[in-house]
């Protein structure tokens, strides 16, 4: 068995998109399980939006990654030693395990999850993180009614793929932004959202108006920028705004850009929030059931994009962000 | 008793500051009051940062004025002729009478008020629309809680400084934002806000620092802008926006600025919200009386700045821009 421990770690943070300069990849010997701990083979790494967000400096909802740190990033993997009570060899886990190829854990948020109920990539997305962000910010803070209607962008990402299918579960018509006609596709035809806007090539503000004729009751953004502003624009009276993200501006060097239209929560008496999935990590079983349910009633669909090789790291990430993935991004060790 | 109703009415609609040509000043024989009306002389006009929205094209909380109307306004007067079985000839009362010295009402939203308890310029600030405004939107949207920090922007001003009072009275501590030292005496030494920040001479970031140790719980906007920014850059976890106004950006004749540091709702888990008073109107009579037991206290005190002469309506009406007033703006007839 392959006993060396791969990594990137920042080695820089990066100004725009990360580059390979950013990154260091360093070998290491596997250090065994101490006392209280497991050591786990990583079997797949999560790559997230959010990961950009915490190799910048600053306060933010989570310590930034310092230089000289693995990268931070959740993973599932099999516990190869254990030390721990809670934790067998054998067992598929989940956590925060870090871009590397063998992680120690304290068993500090480790999850053991079932490999016989889903593909182990599907507890990245679906059953993961995003899968939790969409449940959560969908359902407690946009606050859906049956027969409302839910936008969502970034639709057919890990995140906005889930709340689009859970506005549908809800009763409520759903409109989902996407970069492309393959994305919008998938969106109508497979997920069955009510109607799709192709964000390169639609006017947006003529699509939000021709496909949400009562307005906009809910709009979960995972985007920011212009497509903010235009679904500001087309705000419903008491709407609710769910910040998810603003994965548009994630790179900029220059300032962020604010949402212009922002006196429509003014106008319409509507709310604008921010969600951080953490904050439900008490509540994540009972959405875990929930979705599991959905998914096995064929209600919830899911779907990941795997890249092999864990040395592709750097130009795998950088997927996130030029839109060419569909699915959860998921790189396979 | 001079019986001409003088106007001033909306010829054009304004680019950036409204100007001498975008109204219209006409002078009208009085209409007697039909069945069910009533004829109301006025006496004071109130004037409005919210006006300069009513003059703008477009789908808002309110139809736009149209060209060629009467400006609408809030104001005090007395009914001098009367066919409508809740007025008598001599009830003081204050509705949307309209920039003009006389006025026909059937009724709809007209409400008596009592000269005895209040001055009549009072009842169109702290008793009337600015101080329902502050009432709702801090308690009801903004809902602060003991011991928190509470910043308000345009703290000088007819809605700012009933919010920082009763913010004050909710056992919070309270920081106002204005334009110059003599506003900023005002709010510490006169209505015992526990600091101010002059925006005019300050730097933004380091008061609101150095003022809020504990950062802001609740941010009370009425400008937008960078004092938006500025508020949004220093929240505490779950804070809340009460978007009220944005004085700001109303005479802007490019795009509205969008705040930059929006994200800061994300990290922060934070909500940002509009309100508009009307929807309200239901329990107007119930703040009221609190409001009243208030100033009976001596808990809450009202500034208003009245200027003399109907015709000088354009150009006193310009005063809520320039930061040239402090209080309640009032047109005396």
């Amino acid at each position: 068995m392959d006993r060396v421990n791969r990594q990137f770690r920042l080695r820089a943070r990066p100004q725009g998109l990360p580059k390979d300069e950013d990154w260091e990849y360093r070998e290491e010997p596997v250090s065994p399980a101490g006392p209280g701990q497991v050591l786990i083979k990583t079997a797949y790494i999560s790559l997230d939006p959010a990961m950009r967000g915490w190799m910048k400096e600053g306060r933010s909802y989570i310590p930034p990654v310092q230089l000289g740190e693995v990268m931070r990033a959740g993973a599932v993997g099999e516990v190869v030693e254990s030390q721990h009570p809670d934790f067998s060899v054998g067992d598929s886990v989940s956590g925060a395990l870090g871009v590397q190829t063998w992680a120690i854990s304290d068993g500090k948020g480790l999850h053991k999850v079932d490999p016989r109920l889903a593909p182990l990539p599907r507890y990245l997305g679906t059953l993961g993180m995003p899968g939790m962000t969409a449940y959560f910010g969908l359902l407690e803070t946009g606050q859906p009614k049956p027969g409302e209607t839910v936008v969502v962008s970034g639709a057919a990402g890990a995140v906005g793929s889930v709340v689009g299918q859970i506005a549908k579960i809800q009763g409520c018509r759903v409109i989902g932004i996407a970069g492309g006609p393959e994305k919008c596709r998938y969106l109508t035809e497979e997920l069955g959202f009510d109607g799709a806007v192709d964000y390169k090539s639609d006017n947006l503000h003529e699509a939000l108006k021709r496909l949400c004729p009562e307005r906009i009751d809910v709009y979960f953004d995972n985007v920011g920028g212009e497509i903010l502003d235009a679904a500001l624009a087309r705000l419903n009276m008491h709407a609710r705004i769910v910040i998810c993200g603003a994965i548009s501006q994630y790179n900029a060097t220059g300032p962020i850009q604010g949402p212009k239209n922002y006196l429509s929560l003014l106008v319409n008496r509507a709310r604008m929030e921010g969600i951080v999935v953490f904050d439900n990590a008490k509540r994540y079983g009972e959405a875990a059931r929930e979705m599991a349910g959905w998914i096995a009633a064929g209600q919830l669909k899911s779907k990941e994009h795997i890249v092999e090789g864990f040395e592709t790291f750097p130009q795998t990430l950088l997927l996130l962000f030029s839109g060419a993935k569909q699915g959860k991004l998921v790189l396979k060790v």
